[in-house]
């Protein structure tokens, strides 16, 4: 490969790994600004997150793009093969995370208008904790970290456990108070929502194993605490 | 190109648009059989739907290995080269929807246990609907058909209109019987679950979409009714 080629490849290459990031940085920004407004009963805030949600799906056509011109122009092979073909599978739970983000929005701006229940604690928790999951995750990626990126995975069953208390507690809740119903519910999908949010961070972490490792942790009935 | 490797990669592109249908085959019987085993209250069905995911995954791994190999060897060009990275995005949609097939049987084993509601009328449709859905949006993959995907894309509104009603039906009823809050969720979720499989086939035909047309539709706000 003459000289120049190569400097174009590795260049592209690491153009693909900082627009994965940036998708991954604005996503993480969307559920923090999602979070905010229904906490702040801000439905400004709410709309302009709703209103964001394109950007995310740009970066996400932008590597797609990126990554059929990798494979074409550099018939990249091995490890650097597997690093693209991963990015263009991760663009998909990324652009998934920003959606949930933009519903996390949606229920937020009809929270805004109805009389507040409790404070909320559990639901900026387990935001921030899967905020964490997703930095962690794509940094696992761009560093072929696969030890990152079993924390990850193993850092779901918490967001798992506090959807689960959550679930119980708003159901009794509805139970004993009948009226509060539609409230409650928006508040158990959010929570839904965030939950999810952590499973796309765990196929990620998952996807980056097996990228770095060439093996899939997926069918395993338990993880393995190192790999 | 010698003859021997022009063959050899024909045969496996065959096998990768073969083993794309066999996994979308296999996602949709599992969605078939999770609301069988709803509507008759078969628990040993709904689990044996559980136990049956590990074999849509193993066939995520299959496809993604087939790509990579596609990839390194042959250096597929132009609309080959968009052919393999569809699938390889295709797959992630594939595998979650085994996944809500399986989140349905988990449902159905949970329901089998409870006092029976009404009898099922809208889920059963709604399902019927989302694997019309599936089936034509991997027809439109392996026929690199648009406009079968764009029909796919624009029947989600029906689902989601299905889905919309289910759950105003479901809300009102559990104010009105508040000692059916559980059982009613469980069906409340079934008719999410079966809107998110509806979403992923969406994703699907818009893949299918930027495939065949290079372009995406993903971020218009209303369709258009042809290409």
């Amino acid at each position: 490969m003459p000289l120049h080629t190569d400097r174009l490849y590795e260049n592209q290459l690491s153009q693909l790994r900082s627009t994965v990031l940036e998708m991954g940085g604005l996503v993480e920004d969307q559920i923090a600004q999602a979070i905010k407004a229904l906490v702040e009963r801000d439905a400004t805030l709410a709309r302009a997150t709703v209103a964001r949600d394109h950007t995310v799906n740009r970066l996400d056509v932008e590597i797609d793009e990126l990554c059929i011109k990798l494979l074409a122009l550099h018939q990249p092979a091995a490890r650097d093969l597997r690093l693209i073909t991963t990015a263009l599978k991760i663009t998909v739970d990324l652009e998934r995370i920003g959606d949930l983000a933009e519903h996390i929005a949606e229920r937020a701006i009809e929270l805004a208008d109805e009389i507040p229940m409790k404070p909320y604690i559990d639901i900026p928790r387990m935001a921030e904790l899967t905020r964490d999951m997703l930095h962690k995750s794509l940094d696992a990626f761009v560093r072929e970290d696969a030890d990152l990126a079993l924390s990850v995975c193993l850092a779901d069953d918490g967001i798992d456990q506090l959807h689960e208390q959550l679930f119980r507690e708003l159901l009794s809740f509805i139970r004993e108070n009948p009226e509060t119903t539609s409230r409650a519910m928006r508040l158990l999908f959010i929570s839904k929502y965030l939950e999810r949010v952590g499973d796309h961070c765990t196929n990620i972490a998952e996807m980056v194993i097996f990228m770095v490792k060439g093996r899939s942790i997926r069918h395993l009935d338990a993880l393995p605490r190192n790999l």
